[in-house]
């Protein structure tokens, strides 16, 4: 049973009154227009008798607003990202906006894909966690005003908004801590992503260690891999192939569970030997055995901000407005990088 | 600097062709339409050069279809919700559709601020993880020939599409093999949520206990102190007072972690004496010491289910086709719920 079509017109002809009356009643102008509380009963009864349901982009191109935003992430199932999705939700919400999720795979065809839809949805704006590729899309979208602020990484050339922590100083002190409490060989895991958080990331471990007169062990996993058999049997090749190292820093949350994975299956006694360093924070591992360290980043300060920022640009309805946020990461210190014996 | 609105009839005017002409071409009908190459060329060039962005409502209007799904769930920033909505997300995007995700928190009024939005984006199709009281939302929608298909739990008296689990079955499974470890005096910890799914887990348990002659004990945590302080105190007293308690029964994933987080707390040397099972697995349950046996969901069957379902609505354009699909989740036997001496 499909429903007909029913326009504004067909309401107002079978009310007998004006298609403009209808209008008004249905965008909740009734009473500033002096229609009759009668009238107003009578069409909203009758529109709800027919399940109508008014056009969302007819309201938007009269108010020019869907007050809808767009949080596009690198994967929805990944920790990092789903905590600070449910962040921004709630702050949206309390606003007034409703904010609407995707994870662009950090692929660039489906990150464009996804900014065109939701281009054409006319969404008020876009926050954005960039794959590698999508810098002039990004500029695509400041150019035609649309507000859009960056998180996690942004573009060194590209002037837009952001909020991103510092990666570098992060990464070196957490680093300065595995080598302050006596591990001397200390391999730093990360992917293969040139994009500039995680070459931070890994600047900050490279500086650390330098300076310390060590020697760095880097094992760069290509991006597919990160999940799979083979990365962990990379991990695992690390290992055995440098009986030497006695601590390891993983650069994402999701390359520490591959870690602690390989370890429980292949050498469980590791667990308690080995230094480890974890990049992002997740419930589980403050509850693991031995308790899990961690550059655990303030999500709830990154959502406020990235929510702060959104609202003004909003308000403001001026998007070369620019505001760039570089939060600290807190290093959380607990058992898992402690001095071993 | 706000760009004007720009029309097609700018455009047409602009190039020198037809508002047909240019039409066609954007909507990717130039061959088709026998236009020639370089109009097709000289108008998408200029498209382009303006970063013109057309309406995906008027295309819509045209089309009927937005090539838009939402999957509206209870909180992306749970394990289990956010893993589902990513392989969903996957599905949809290679039959080229994109998914819109979304949390109701189990809130009626959000669950109906959110059907509202989406219906008036006109999006084809909603997958629902539906709080307690939207019965009457879910069934406007189906009266308007919308397709959905309800996930996770369902209402008994409404005629639906859904996909679920046998979460009784599932947790009569748990409970008796705990039961058949020698565990006596077994715990079920749960939320106070009336929905169908968390008293059927409720019910399961039950029926163990009863056919083998044991006593139940049976917390129920009200739903919004689940992940709070307050929660986690309410476990602890359920041990406290319950000191004959040897084994327990976590009901949801975010429960059983309130439970390790409590235990690592309070009682460490509880973790090695007391048997335990989770309903809902986790990628870090298989890794903790010990490993956590898991009532698992089959999370990508559940997602193919619901987009095998949701792609048979769309197709047939049928929304009183129904599909009623009860998934088997899988015992997984780790260490935590083995026999202690």
């Amino acid at each position: 049973m499909n429903q007909k079509k029913i326009l504004l017109k067909d309401i107002a002809k079978k009310l007998n009154v004006s298609t403009t009356t209808v209008s008004f009643v249905l965008n909740g102008k009734g009473k500033e227009k002096k229609i009759s509380d009668e009238v107003i009963k009578k069409i909203e009864d009758y529109v709800e008798s027919i399940n109508f349901r008014p056009n969302l982009v007819a309201q938007s191109l009269r108010t020019g607003k869907t007050k809808i935003l767009v949080f596009m992430v690198e994967d929805i199932s990944n920790y990092f990202f789903a905590k600070i999705a449910r962040i921004i939700e709630d702050i949206a919400y309390s606003k007034g906006y409703k904010i609407l999720f995707c994870s662009n795979e950090n692929n660039d065809d489906r990150s464009r894909d996804l900014i065109n839809l939701f281009s054409k949805l006319q969404v008020d704006g876009f926050i954005i966690i960039p794959s590698a590729g999508i810098k002039k899309d990004i500029e695509n979208l400041i150019k035609n005003n649309i507000p859009v602020v960056l998180c996690d990484r942004h573009f060194p050339q590209l002037k837009t908004s952001y909020v991103v922590i510092n990666n570098y100083e992060a990464s070196k002190e957490a680093t300065t801590h595995l080598i302050n409490n006596g591990f001397k060989n200390i391999a730093f895991i990360t992917t293969d992503v040139r994009q500039i958080q995680m070459l931070d990331r890994l600047k900050g471990y490279e500086k650390a260690i330098a300076e310390a007169g060590l020697k760095s062990t880097v094992l760069q996993i290509p991006f597919a891999d990160t999940n799979s058999e083979k990365g962990r049997d990379m991990i695992s090749c690390l290992f055995t192939e440098n009986k030497e190292l006695d601590a390891v820093f993983f650069s994402t949350n999701y390359l520490t569970q591959s870690g602690l994975e390989m370890i429980k299956e292949t050498n469980p006694s590791l667990i308690n030997t080995l230094g480890i360093i974890t990049f992002d924070d997740n419930d589980l591992f403050r509850i693991y055995s031995p308790s899990i360290s961690a550059v655990a980043q303030p999500l709830h300060q990154i959502g406020q901000e990235l929510m702060n920022i959104m609202l003004n640009l909003l308000k403001d309805n001026n998007t070369n407005q620019l505001k760039q946020v570089t939060l600290k990461a807190n290093l959380i210190i607990r058992n898992s990088s402690l001095r071993k014996n």
